[in-house]
């Protein structure tokens, strides 16, 4: 079920990711193919009293992530998934508590990514994902290129 | 005296970004051309026991501002500086505590970027910065490019 695994997922956060707890990034929700992961102004403020942009490319990275181990897990499969690089852009400040949202691959890429995958024991796949702040204006955009390994192959 | 800056740069991250704190970024150094910042495993690890990607890019991040935040202050100036974009690239994963790296702008360089703040209100320069192990494996690269606006310019 998607609320297990949403549970799952927050449990690795709090019990074995400690920043994400001071991130502040507790509430998330997956609805239809989207992952959003809400993002608190308050223990992210900078000196200006917008969002540090730092939090803002570690929430990214944070949930394109988190949208691939819930991928992994809804197919039963608990690989190791990387970022293998990334570039973000800056549209405009962050002024309040922003959505950091990822579209999950749709059914057609899953499919595809999943056969190469068993095949060939990883798969790389690019995510992009987008920061919106309340009024639904998009401050962030992220774009990641992540892999996924089959946990008996990955050498680093 | 550059001592003096290094403990105003310290004072902003403990007073006014309070995630700082949490990633343990407490410890700076500047040294000839280099400006060196100290990120710990334990408050970044993931749960991989290595650090998680998102810390590497906020202290980079934050690493790069403060450079800048340091070149400014050198000059007497006070200006707003934005990351406007950036682009990461993690070439091995992180095991233990880190070192983050960048290199200040050198004379020439910063006597450009002088001239046309002065001269415009702004100015844009790129920064790369590097993440260093323990053995001074490069860990992670990451370029950003920033903004040096005139307080009384900026507009958001």
């Amino acid at each position: 079920m998607t609320a297990d695994r949403i549970e799952a997922l927050r449990a690795i956060w709090a019990e074995r990711m400690p920043i994400t707890t001071a991130l502040g990034v507790a509430a998330v929700s997956e609805s239809g193919s989207l992952l959003t992961v809400n993002l608190p102004l308050t223990p992210n403020r900078n000196h200006k009293g917008t969002v540090f942009a730092g939090s803002l490319s570690a929430a990214a990275t944070l949930t394109g992530w988190s949208a691939l181990w819930l991928m992994a897990r809804a197919e039963g499969l608990n690989p190791h998934i990387v970022l293998q690089d990334a570039s973000i852009k800056y549209l405009a400040p962050a002024k309040g508590d922003v959505k950091v949202v990822c579209a999950v691959p749709d059914e057609a890429t899953r499919s595809r990514l999943l056969a190469v995958y068993h095949r060939r024991g990883r798969v790389r796949t690019r995510l992009e994902v987008s920061i919106l702040d309340a009024e639904e204006r998009e401050v962030v955009r992220f774009e990641g290129r992540y892999v996924v390994h089959r946990l008996d192959l990955f050498k680093d």
